[in-house]
Formats: C-alpha cells, sequence, structure tokens
C-alpha cells in the first residue's frame, strides 16, 4: 500500500500504535503539543538532526529497519555525550507519496526497538509530503543533573584523552558500500551504529570525563571541538587509536594512507571524553567487563591544535579535516 | 556568499552570534544538546513541525524574512493551541550549497524577530547540506501548569464553538499568490501569519477552553479532530464565520463557492475553541479590546459529525474536507 492510499491521519493512527506510553508523559501523540512531566531537580537534554536521503544516507545501501535504528542513534549520541538518559523523542518524516506503507513500518519498527532498548518513548512529531526524497528529523530529549552533564568546554592540559570502541570503522564501510558491499563488520557499523548511552551516564554520573562529545564529524574534527572550547591542545599517538582488525583489513586493501579512517573518518558515534590523570584508572575499572572499551590515544596540551605522533615518534602529517556539511568537496 | 564558502561552521556561529541567551537556558546552541531548566510545576510541552519547500512553501511567493516568520509562527500556534507560554526552540536547516548565505540571515532575522515577540529563544539545531530544496524542521518548547493545558478531548454537548480572528484569508491569499498577486491583505495571510500565544495563553489560565486547537487543516477537518476525540458532533451557523471583508471580496472574485474558504482553507492559524455557556460572556469580556476578536459560530451537539446550517435555515451540504499530506489530489 502506497501512503498516498493510507493518508496523512491513518499514518499517524498507525505509528501511533506502534508505540507505548512512556513514563512522565501527560499527553503524547495526538494533539497539538505532547506534554511532558521534567524530572525534578534534573536538567531538561534536548538535540535534534536531520537526515536527507542522498545526503547523509543512500536507500540503496541500507534497508528501513536499519535506518530508522540509525536515525535515532545518531540522535541519541548526542545524549550520551553529555552523559543524558533518553526519555521522550519526536519524529517528523518528509516522504515522497509513492513511498510503500511497509516501509514506514519498517523504518519505525526500527527507531521504536531502539528506542526501547534505551528507555525512550515517541511522543509526537510530524508527518508530511516530500517531493523527491525522504527527509527524517528527530528530536530526542533527555534529562541529567546539571552539575553532571558533561560539556565540551571543560578539558585541561594534562588531562588524558580516551575514546570508547574502535575509531574508522563507519568510513571503511561507507566506502566499502560504495565500492559495492553490502555487509561485513564494517558496513554494519556504518549502518547500524551504536550510541553509547550507557557509557556516557556512567561516565557523567562518576564525574569522571572534564570534556566529552561524540565521534559524528571524524576525530581530528571532533577532538578540534573539545580542543576550541578548553582552549588548548593535543597531543595523539598514533600507535593508540584502536582500530578493529576487520575495517584495519579492509583499510589496507581499499589503498591510500589507512591513518584516514580512524583519524578523519566520520560516524563511529564514538564517545571521546578527557579524564584528569590521576583518574584514569577509575575509567579503566568502569570499563571493565562493560560492552564496549576505553582506550588512552593522548592528552591534552597548552596551547592549540593536534599534533599527531607517528609509531616512529615523529610528527605525523595532519591535513585531513572532517565533516562539513557545504564544503564544496564534501558529498 | 554561498554556503559552501561560509562553511557549516561559519554558520552555525553566525547564527549563534544573532541569538540572545534565553532564560531557563543552561547551555545554548554549541555543544551536543542544550540543557535547561525546565520551570518547577509545569508540564513541558514540545511541538514540531518540518516545511518542505514546493510542498509547504513556494520561494517565488514569499521572501526569506517572511518564510522564518512563518515557520515559527506555525509552531508557535501549536503551543498557543494548548495553553502554553513559549519557552524555547531548536531550528535545522536542510540547504542547498548554492544558497545564498544573506537568505539565512533573513530568514533568521524573521524567524527571531517573532521568537524575541513571543519570549522564546533559539537553543540549538542542525545545519546541513539538502541537494535540491530548503526543508525546515522547527521544534517549539513551551510549558504550562498541567492543570491548565487545553486538549481536543475536552468538548461537551450544549459547549459553544468560537474561533478567533477571521477564516478563510489564508486560503484566499494562497488562491491570489498561485494567480499570480503578490499583496494585499490576504496574501499577507497567508505569508505571515500570526500565532494566537497570548488568546491561548488567556483561554487556558482563566479555565474557560474545554477544547481548543488551531485551524490549520481547515475549519471543518480541524472541528473534526475535536469532535472525534470528544466523542460527539457539532452544529455550525455559516452566517456566524468571521471572514474579513478584503478577503470576502477578493473570494467572489475568484469564483467558485466563496464558503470553500472558510470552511475548509488550511492556514488560518486562528484558535478554535470550546466553552461552557454559561461562561461565553468571559470569552467576551477576555476579548474586549484585545488584538483579535472570538466569535461564536456553533455549538457542540450529541452523535457525531458536522452539519452546517446555510444563512436561509437549510442545511449547507458539507463536502470538502481539510488538507490531507498524503492524499493523490492534494498539493
Amino acid at each position: 500500500m502506497k501512503l498516498a492510499a493510507l493518508g496523512e491521519f491513518g499514518l499517524i493512527d498507525r505509528i501511533a500504535a506502534r508505540t507505548g506510553r512512556g513514563s512522565g508523559v501527560r499527553l503524547g501523540i495526538g494533539d497539538d503539543c505532547a506534554v511532558l512531566d521534567p524530572g525534578v531537580g534534573v536538567g531538561f537534554l534536548v538535540t535534534t538532526d536531520m537526515l536527507v536521503e542522498g545526503v547523509h544516507f543512500d536507500l540503496s545501501f541500507t534497508d528501513p529497519n536499519r535506518l530508522g535504528r540509525k536515525a535515532l542513534a545518531v540522535n541519541l549520541s548526542d545524549l550520551a555525550a553529555m552523559g543524558g538518559k533518553p526519555r521522550h523523542l519526536l519524529l517528523s518524516l518528509a516522504m515522497p507519496r509513492e513511498l510503500p506503507v511497509e516501509f514506514v513500518d519498517a523504518f519505525c519498527d526500527g527507531l521504536l526497538g531502539v528506542a526501547n532498548e534505551f528507555g525512550a518513548s515517541l511522543v509526537g512529531g510530524d508527518t508530511c509530503a516530500s517531493l523527491e526524497r525522504l527527509v527524517i528529523s528527530i528530536t530526542a530529549m533527555g534529562e541529567q543533573r546539571p552539575e553532571l552533564v558533561v560539556r565540551r568546554s571543560g578539558a585541561c592540559p594534562g588531562d588524558l584523552v580516551f575514546v570508547t570502541g574502535t575509531l574508522g570503522d563507519a568510513a571503511v564501510g561507507l566506502a566499502l558500500l560504495r565500492a559495492g558491499e553490502r555487509e561485513g563488520w564494517s558496513v554494519t557499523r556504518h549502518l547500524d551504529p551504536t550510541p553509547r548511552v550507557r557509557e556516557g551516564m556512567r561516565l557523567a554520573e562518576a564525574g569522571l570525563a572534564t570534556a566529552m562529545l561524540d565521534v559524528s564529524d571524524g576525530l581530528l574534527a571532533d577532538l578540534g571541538h573539545i580542543l576550541r572550547q578548553s582552549r588548548c591542545g593535543a597531543r595523539i599517538d598514533l600507535a593508540r587509536l584502536p582500530v578493529a582488525p576487520p575495517s584495519w583489513q579492509e583499510a589496507g586493501r581499499l589503498g591510500g594512507d589507512p591513518w584516514r579512517f580512524p583519524l578523519a573518518g566520520g560516524e563511529d558515534y564514538e564517545l571521546l571524553f578527557t579524564v584528569s590523570p590521576h583518574r584514569a584508572g577509575e575509567v579503566m575499572r568502569l570499563f571493565s567487563g562493560g560492552e564496549t572499551t576505553a582506550t588512552m590515544i593522548g592528552e591534552i596540551v597548552e596551547g592549540s591544535g593536534i599534533s599527531v605522533i607517528a609509531p616512529d615518534g615523529g610528527a605525523y602529517p595532519v591535513a585531513e579535516a572532517g565533516y562539513n556539511h557545504f564544503a564544496p568537496t564534501s558529498s
């Protein structure tokens, strides 16, 4: 069935029927606004991301379920980057009229599956027609005690720089997708990233991270955001960067400098954070036995900018920046 | 200057520089999330709307400043429809790379002008590239004491039906724009609607409205939403519908049945609300001397559906429904 046959209000009813009532929701889907009960003594965290077909995703690379999962994951990753606990979501979709309803069903199943996994509930949104392309806009809301929220601006010289998981996988996956591959470790990392929600909350609640963000534009670009806002520089040891063997092998097969993937590849949605050196052991304990790792990759220094140390101890030249949506060469 | 020359982060800085720090904002633009202080004892109202070039707006009809004003107005209208006080906004823009930066400046000036007028502040958003068309997504957040929030579901048989301002102007304006006109009363009503924020808050805070929404899809369609959620019907007197003389004249000039504009024309963004009959006088007092009027147009009855009474006392046949985004014939 096409959307045109179901109609706008039929579609909203269909999405609402898939949605459970979340906690703290006085009024969910179906009125002019949702009405939420904010928690007592907590800060209300809010973030939004827009995904445009042909820019952020390619429907020949992914399926609607994984697209729904990723659309929400990238928003939850922003909450994670400040240590927020996900609570509520708004979903807006601009869709071509000839889109099959089954596509929207699978998209919502993917999105609501991730929402459920991380304790968030869908409370509203907007559905409208689009002339050619699918456009997704999600607003994610969460909470955290204000004094525990981790900003980008708190890094100090001497702090150690950590990153969760592995870097460069998603960029390798995207290169493989563009080369015609459709599965494998790196491809999955690109199409179905895991937001580090629990890790972000634990770091915030332990008061461990002095600054934090998620790696969406690439390590160098995102570390640059922390450095500019914290008014300091950083030294990164290339040999310490956590790379996953499968994507590292694929990176070699793709040719060129394989370090471009972990240094400048975007969309890993790992957490990049800084920690006072005397608390580094606590980071290790916090991540021991968890779902993912944390790796120390360098340290914050006085000054500005990033110096990268090659495995031989020399300076590794850094040229490549991260993703800039309006750069003429990016796509 | 084109966006491609300014870059994504230059653009974000440029928008942030236009934005004052609002009340209740612990952290605004520039981190992974905004952090807000929710008010004590209030419900947190949240609503979102997406506007797609070619579907919701035509850049040959409007200018960027009025587009920015309207993009926010339609969101504030949703807060108004529940009696909410606007507090904070998120703005997401997907933009073609060749869009002039001056367009974005004028858009933001328009949007921030309306935000300022109604006490809302911009706290974050997203900017990204779009392949062809401009897409705007706004999330508006507001507050109201939960017991004062007005839903769609509270209308009772016997309640009187009121509407603010005049109906049909925006639809007449759109018809005139399509016919080549670019100014005049009706055109302005289409391109630069006024959200009835103060009126919605006053109605909620006086506990006067038993049900309320804003007329975005057209009177019959939107009244239908109230009736379905309140499980009742309504009788509307055609002769009572408030029409503005300039647009009524234009409606006559456009040919066909002029009543289609006030009955089924969308985008007036007036408030449609129901009131217990013994409190009708309070509505009149509340609107006396205000910026706009409130007109009693009919009453809620047992049953379902809408009957419309023609000026001669006979039944006026109702066929036309409101806007449905996925209807094959709507555009």
